[in-house]
């Protein structure tokens, strides 16, 4: 078959397509023909081999995949590498079926960028009906779905953030009430003032440093933030359990990683992830659709920070 | 009537039995017939003016009562001050009705210390059936009630921590499946081990500096670990966000006064609780019963951290 397969760890220019032999399932896996892979920032990581789990070479990278298995099961899978190929191999407990009524890109959204959204709203901060959610990075992958979810889930209002006014305007088409920039100079005020007044009960943050810590300092009694990511890569200021005290103020961190070993809520995040799709709730934004030999075009378009939404690549292009 | 009014802030010696007019409720209120009033650590503070709020003299000390209203309604209620007197003025929203099979010592200790159980166990840690919990301070007047509550929601294993044996005894005999000392030297280890040597879900945390630490560090990836109360005066380490993500942990920092605002949720805590007073899963142990003279001794007892279980006055005594 072929597949994108690195020998030597490096840039983009690493990335070339050639023959491989076609993967071989063990017993609790399937063998998957690939429609389309996901791709992420994590495959740049794991291209350089700069991931938090190291990478071993020969390697295909991807770890999204949608496709269909020799008796006609269509299935979106998260696997730890081998996405970039016509064919790969899934673990059965990680397969989870697509319903009619679901793309191919948005299956693959689905996956890491739509599971993370749902594990942060529904199992991390539990979001009540009602309450308001502030999604930082709100054009982002996750923050895309999250602002979608959280209004399915009865959120009473979405304060979005991004850093460009383009960023800020797909916020608001897919659901945000209201769109800051967050280096707006005093965020907490901001962020209160966008919710009428009052302090907010949940913020979904994954840019760290100055936007964490005001973030935190604008919840509501019984307030929760949940962090899943340091984009800014400046660290917040640590937490003080006596401070989270006098306010009844949760945090937690995230790490989907984590929800791997405990496949029946993987399911039913996809499912009813998927079933939000259908019902006209959940709407996916298509980022780039790359043939298996444009993937290096890929990889460089998502380190220049050119894209938003979802980028993929078809094995059959 | 007769109450317990301070003239002046200072320890036990202030306090003082006199007669005083009835007070008056207001619309919004209910006037009560105090069969009991619980007696509470933060009362010693009312009293010397040591607490988060400041107070006014002159003062009735005194937080909870249960008794009867004119139209004979027998209820428990949350009270800012008022509570050491033959009458006490309570606000109707915070007045929860006390079911037949609850007495008056339960009904007092079902309001500051049940709810905190109720809202930590259900609030904020969002305790699923099978996890383990960590209560520690178990044989306090929270950790007593959290025990048996945790268990009555289907805990898998409640692990306790109490500093002498005859507090790990009432522990385990509250239902508890191990007590462990808090100063044990690796207290983490000692944790996972009493957990099978699998880390834990909940911890239930009011003592502070390295309990605090050494059970963060003990949390299993979706982990929650509550801090309600820093008994030790011992700050914990702040906690930084990226280990929390590194780990996908939450923390929480709890005060009850916080839950106030919300009636509808304080009504349903004290009927859930109640419910399980009546049902048998919810056992509290009496501390002591003392005459409306004998507020001193209470304080001074208390003071001298002599009692377990729940103290109350008796102003019919």
């Amino acid at each position: 078959m072929r597949a994108v397969q690195i020998t030597e760890f490096g840039g983009p220019e690493v990335l070339r397509v050639t023959e491989v032999p076609d993967p071989v399932p063990g017993d609790d896996e399937l063998l998957v023909d690939v429609s389309r892979a996901g791709v992420n920032f994590a495959d740049t990581h794991q291209t350089d081999d700069s991931y938090l789990a190291p990478a071993k070479l020969p390697l295909i990278p991807g770890g999204e995949v949608v496709g269909t298995t020799a008796d006609g099961r269509r299935v979106a899978a998260i696997v730890g590498s081998g996405g970039y190929a016509e064919k790969a191999v899934v673990k059965k407990a990680l397969a989870f079926d697509v319903p009619e009524g679901v793309d191919d890109v948005s299956a693959v959204a689905l996956l890491v960028q739509g599971m993370t959204a749902w594990f942060l709203l529904k199992k991390i901060t539990h979001l009540q009906k009602g309450e308001t959610v502030v999604v930082h990075a709100a054009a982002g992958g996750v923050g895309s779905l999250a602002i979608q979810l959280a209004k399915a889930m009865g959120a009473g209002r979405v304060i979005a953030t991004a850093s460009t006014q383009q960023k800020r305007d797909l916020a608001l088409e897919l659901g945000a009430d209201v769109a800051l920039d967050p280096a707006t100079e005093d965020l907490k005020a901001a962020l209160i003032e966008a919710n009428g007044g009052k302090r907010v009960d949940v913020v979904l943050e994954m840019t760290g440093g100055r936007v964490t810590n005001e973030s935190l300092a604008a919840l509501a009694p019984f307030g929760r933030l949940a962090f899943y990511g340091m984009a800014s890569r400046e660290q917040p200021e640590p937490v003080a359990m006596t401070s989270l005290m006098a306010h009844t103020s949760t945090v937690s961190g995230f790490w989907l990683a984590h929800a791997f070993g405990n496949p029946p809520l993987l399911h039913q995040a996809f499912r009813e992830l998927a079933d939000e799709v259908v019902a006209g709730n959940l709407k996916i934004i298509g980022g780039g659709d790359y043939a298996l030999s444009d993937v290096r075009q890929a990889h460089e378009d998502l380190r220049g920070r050119r894209t938003a939404g979802k980028l993929v690549v078809n094995p059959g292009k």
